[in-house]
């Protein structure tokens, strides 16, 4: 049997000390965390970014297939995903939680055990945050703070004609994921006493359930001398951040749909939902990888990296954002995906 | 009568654009705001400072008679408030929102005319956020950031025996002014057509919608060369903060109930509604005042001043956390306030 110990039973201050009593601070800058008005960082000499992220039960999540654990994890790489696409270290996040009585202190220790598992994961710091009760679902805030000198930090505005259009990893794996998911959600709620079957999908499941930040590119990209001349994180899918990237640095792209990096198991699990697999890199989002541009020069140097793909290149804003599909016509690239509203 | 456009109207991007599009940064650190995957604040050879807070509708505020311009100048002024105790000049925040379509675009420009009305005031940058749906109600999540040197931060752990313990202002208005609400809220709700009698609650009820963070408490300790050695703010009550420091920092206090600051008009709303003054003071909260501890030494420098009152000083552990009241009898200090779940 589980144990269920209610929220009422600890009160806030108690459970905050029960959930945060674990916490080692790792970064070499962070002075004081949990425990004060604020938590402190000490100089750094380098600039300091920051980014924040909701995520709400019922609009972000679903907690009918999603383990508290994973969900912890994934609320601190979503904004770890964010410092990666500024080119900056991750340094320290706080974690802010609202909950109703709905949920026992036990499955906060789960939720927290994933936000401690990404501490360890990235080296990174929970230094703050706030408990509060809320009157129906879960609602999670993250802010992160990254650091970087000055100069090696990448923005959206600044890709240039001729400049190369690239992307970590693989697409549209995560979108797919979340479809099984649904699926055997409905299968479970026609039936309940019926068994998911998610076996065979692991890669796209945890793609979902449980992504990963591309924070290690920051070092690749270090070693290679390489800094992209652009840069923003795939989570809205991406057609609506490749359009973030055009529209901030005034220029067009032409991307190649024959080039998308997909992954076969993407390209499996698309064929048998009856999805079109470049509909799903295009607009599926959620995937956590960088697009980046890069100077033509540069090209020599991210040659061969099984990290990279070259999907594209930069025009002149003129000639639109165009897509040019497998049997070589030119369509309007168009941002279909996720609308908050 | 007055417009309503439906937030689904504009999407996500358009909504961000429109409650950003005013904002002019302020800070000569605050490098980019809104626009990219992360703001940057330039080094600043200083410590930075971050704190937190998340707030609920229908468990931290109330719509029936929030203004929601004072609920995002008070969201965000919250987060002031804890920089202010941390001895740390404020710098920049992220203020993110979810809300359902309950709310229209014209309800979200007034939330942030109070968040950039707070802006102007405080001189800090709003540079960053997210805004996302809910499927009920408003949630509100701001982390600000602040910047001191480190020998300037003072935590709640420096209190020592005989320090003397002080507070800015006057005590117990904003619980009162929050009793006053409900009380008219609840004659509202009996008989619809009545009309709140709002009327000579000016003060206490500006206290509970619209409060004031003590930043200009920092400059005052500069110019009389004086650092506390412990402080925090009260936001849920006197004694609950009091037992904060003293836990902290090992000791134990001695407070003097003659000495609280109470107002005149919170004195008089707590005879006519039938509460005791001094337990509003003590547990009230939301006053967003700065509880301080000083070197008896230092007494000299704060004599006389307008903001700051002496309620009594810091005795050894053992000594426990006592209230002396009005008659003289020693009682213990206990903390009876806010309790989140």
């Amino acid at each position: 049997m589980t144990e269920r110990t209610e929220l009422s039973a600890l009160g806030e201050f108690a459970l905050i000390e029960r959930l945060t009593s674990s916490i080692v601070l790792q970064q070499p800058n962070s002075v004081t965390g949990v425990g004060d008005d604020a938590a402190v960082i000490a100089p750094t000499g380098q600039s300091t970014v920051v980014t924040t992220d909701m995520l709400l039960e019922g609009v972000h999540f679903d907690l009918a297939y999603t383990p508290l654990k994973h969900l912890g994890y994934k609320a601190v790489v979503v904004n770890l995903s964010d410092l990666a696409a500024m080119n900056a270290a991750p340094g320290q996040f706080t974690f802010s939680l609202a909950a109703s009585n709905r949920f026992s202190v036990e499955a906060l220790d789960e939720l927290y055990a994933g936000v401690l598992a990404a501490c360890e994961a990235y080296a990174v710091d929970l230094v703050g945050g706030d408990t509060c009760s809320s009157r129906s679902g879960l609602v999670i805030s993250v802010t992160a703070l990254g650091h970087a000198s000055p100069e090696m930090l990448v923005k959206r505005s600044g890709a240039r004609v001729n400049d190369l259009v690239c992307v970590t990893g693989d697409l549209g794996a995560a979108y797919l994921g979340l479809q099984i998911l649904e699926r055997e959600k409905q299968v479970f709620l026609a039936a309940p006493g019926a068994q998911p079957l998610l076996e065979g999908y692991d890669y796209i499941l945890r793609r979902q359930l449980r992504p990963e930040a591309r924070t290690d590119m920051r070092g690749y990209f270090s070693e290679a001398g390489l800094l992209p001349t652009s840069m923003i994180d795939i989570s809205d899918g991406l057609a609506s951040e490749m359009l973030h990237i055009t529209r901030a640095s005034g220029c067009g792209c032409r991307l190649y749909e024959e080039k998308f990096p997909l992954d076969p198991m993407t390209i499996r699990t698309a064929e048998e939902l009856g999805l079109d697999s470049t509909t799903c890199a295009l607009n599926g989002g959620e995937d956590y990888e960088l697009l980046f541009t890069i100077l033509p020069a540069d090209f020599d140097k991210i040659k061969g990296s099984p990290h990279i793909t070259v999907i594209g290149h930069i025009t002149e804003e003129a000639q639109g954002n165009v897509l040019v599909t497998r049997s070589g016509a030119g369509v309007p690239l168009q941002a279909q995906g996720w609308r908050a509203f």
